[in-house]
């Protein structure tokens, strides 16, 4: 099933082991055109931060092969390229987002924090009923 | 990366090739509670259908180890249990989804719902940019 998490999701609120809250991960399902998520979204961010999608891909734990397709993957959605990467040169050529991209990425971020508001009452209500423990402490304790 | 979608993926969308719409898929990370995504509320949905839980998770493609271990990892995120299972018996015992369940699911159509709502301008500007066609589709025309 599609929905489960991967074995190697590595997720940063797993450091805060009892925090009640929780937040929305969202993709966007453009059909045959693709989909866009949090992960791709993340990648081109990174790709603006460190002009590499080598750089980026690392610092995100997947191989140059699995980010430089994503990029491609990224390319094909939309009418123009969100990311321009350059073949060759020192430390593998360079990469950088496009204006376009950037509009992407902040219409993307804009989906989430309407989205988070939007359905405050409903994740609130969630919250509210989750197990006393997560379990994974449980299971440690009752050792 | 946890975001790109696994080759197994079968989105329903896939038949309509040219469909230039979206639809949010929205997974909630209740952090180290776990994470409630559509595939979770598909699956129990099927069961409250099929009163099985074998016969759900064969509606989605998936063994009934899986669908057993889906149905333990949602049974533990909240404080009571959503599906309630039944050894044994002919079939291989029944399986329902309580009222509090029923609750969840109804939260997080909610939610969806409302995000959809909310982030109505935002996706029908990204469908604005969509490619002229889907990259499956210029393949075919160009071989």
């Amino acid at each position: 099933m599609r929905q489960a998490p991967r074995k190697s999701t590595r997720r940063a609120v797993a450091k805060c082991k009892d925090a009640r809250s929780a937040s929305l991960m969202i993709r966007i399902d453009f059909g045959a055109f693709g989909l866009l998520g949090p992960g791709k979204i993340q990648l081109m961010e990174l790709i603006a931060k460190h002009g590499s999608i080598s750089a980026a891909g690392k610092e995100m734990g997947m191989s140059y092969r699995r980010a430089w397709l994503l990029v491609d993957e990224i390319n094909h959605i939309f009418r123009e390229p969100l990311v321009l990467s350059q073949i060759g040169g020192a430390g593998g050529g360079g990469a950088q987002v496009t204006e376009f991209g950037h509009e992407v990425i902040r219409q993307y971020r804009a989906i989430q924090q309407a989205a988070a508001e939007a359905c405050d009452a409903h994740v609130r209500a969630l919250v509210a009923s989750l197990a006393d423990k997560p379990r994974a402490v449980l299971e440690e304790e009752t050792r």
